[in-house]
């Protein structure tokens, strides 16, 4: 019987996750039952997320149990079918997690057309971080002509779409990135007006002469430094779409914002409006945001990048570097090759 | 030359204000000019948002400078005019603040229909604190049906009308307020589902028990302990307008909420909005607001209570009583009769 591979969960992170909280396994390639198809994983997309489903600390979403396969949004192809729904060959979007081969029922599959895009894009810039940014931005951000929109991990597969539209929108953006060579990438590729270094010790007082007229929409990924050195710079009726904290996932302890005293007077007397969201949580503007985000990508008006590694067993070290912001744009595990 | 009488702010307070930062004057009754109208003050309204004035710390509004006339919204009546907009007999909104008597070029006053409801209700429940209520709580909290609502000062002028409209809305109101008296009054008159005492030793204790189904809509007015006990009884998707935060306005050192740490963790887990706002903020729904309120007014399905204090030169007391909660329904003072 053929054999799988797959990382599961082997104990809880306290701080950085370790490659020991991980674990390599193989598993027999399972037979589809009645209605279920076999998934061969392409793609596996990984994702600042992931780090809340290691923890059992209360979320949105249940976490993934000490020994189970950790979750993942996958690009698969179907190897063989018992569903009526989907034939051999098909290539869907699936949630099959960090394993070469899994068996769906085919509810939540969607299947994938490879003649309009790079499939990897259904788990990039027009899969969830795509639509991340686009939902965050237009639904919470709202920019209007001449706004300042700032945006961390600007080369990130969200920072890099926020960015893009916001820029689309007739506003200005501002991308914060860690390292010149992502700041260049930020500036020169992606047409950011700006991009500063989060790594630069006069980050609050370089940001404020980069936004002379204010900040109007700050979209959150990050916190952190970030947060506190944009919070000073936030105009009145600004808003803030909040989609992440990466700089707090691995925090042991919770981490007190310098401008907690103040925040609430500060939302008070500038009439902030401070908001969570999900990219779930705009489930009905899905096609919406695949009609406009794949004109931009087509007419290369929004450009994306990959960053790519090798085989399942590379996505644990991959996932602990992309929490330290090692990526340098979209963060992909090659599983499996796209034509068999 | 009649003498008028108003009260100055001597000095910025440090903390809760005191007598002696306040002046009482007189000066002579100014004569209108080409274009003007001079006004007597019958009704003077007295909000927490004054506090604010008397600080020199940056918000919204210009503070009052030191020497200058406590700024305030007043019914008043035209005793005298040079502008064809305005006849001696007109009754008036107006923002001539703390003094018996003002000029006005006419710009900014608003007749009031003597027929319609008693003038006083142009700065209580038909004004500045009943729109507060209506607008922050429609267009922010967006009460549904079955939803629990809370808001604290329930039995002032913002907080009575929150609970009302929440309930006509189909939502249920909890209100907190200080002491039996109000709290009686909260539940027995205004007809809220539960009113709990804010000095109650054990108020996060008693919230949980009152919000068996948590909370959705919190109408921040007061901040402090409230907030506090309100925080972790959020549900997903629960909305916060934020209109003050009475328990910290005489704060000398900023206040650090116990929440602070986890605060943006949790408005991105459960995706809650928070959005401070002012009435000024929502003009453009002015002529709904008017239309609905003093319909629920009429009909019995809104009630206010008035707290009056006679004289201009009760103001200061007043205001200082008002801070700490002493009043016991919209805080008025009586400047002088409406017929004079």
């Amino acid at each position: 019987m053929a054999q799988g591979q797959r990382i599961v969960l082997a104990s809880r992170p306290v701080g950085e996750p370790k490659p020991s909280d991980f674990r390599a396994e193989t598993y027999d390639v399972p037979t589809p039952g009645q209605g279920e198809v076999l998934l061969r994983t392409i793609w596996l997309s990984l994702d600042p997320y992931m780090r809340g489903r290691m923890s059992d600390a209360a979320s949105y979403a249940q976490p993934v149990p000490v020994g189970g396969v950790m979750e993942g949004g996958t690009v698969s192809e179907v190897i063989a079918s018992n569903n009526p729904g989907f034939a051999k060959g098909d290539i869907v979007l699936s949630r099959a997690g960090w394993q070469t081969h899994a068996l769906s029922d085919g509810k939540g599959l969607a299947k994938i057309d490879p003649k309009l895009a790079p499939i990897s894009t259904a788990v990039g810039v027009l899969g969830m971080p795509g639509m991340t940014a686009y939902t965050g931005l237009l639904e919470i951000g709202k920019p209007k002509t001449g706004e300042t929109v700032v945006v961390a991990a600007a080369s990130g597969a969200v920072g890099s779409a926020v960015g893009q539209i916001a820029r689309i929108k007739g506003a200005r953006a501002l991308g914060i990135a860690g390292g010149k060579d992502k700041c260049d990438y930020v500036k020169r590729e992606l047409g950011f007006d700006e991009c500063l270094d989060h790594r630069d010790p006069n980050l609050a007082a370089r940001l404020k002469d980069a936004c002379p007229k204010g900040i109007d929409v700050y979209f959150e990924n990050v916190g952190g430094a970030v947060f506190e050195a944009v919070f000073p710079l936030l105009n009145a009726f600004a808003r803030i779409p909040v989609c992440g904290l990466i700089a707090h996932y691995n925090d042991t302890e919770a981490h007190q914002p310098k401008w907690a005293a103040s925040m609430m007077r500060t939302v008070l007397t500038k009439r902030l409006t401070i908001r969570g969201f999900i990219v779930s949580d705009f489930a009905a503007m899905h096609a919406d945001f695949l009609r406009d985000m794949s004109g931009w990508v087509r007419d290369g008006r929004v450009k994306y990048k990959e960053f790519i590694t090798e085989g399942v067993e590379s996505a644990p070290q991959a996932l602990i570097g992309l929490l330290k912001g090692a990526n340098f744009g979209k963060q992909l595990v090659r599983v499996g090759p796209e034509k068999a």
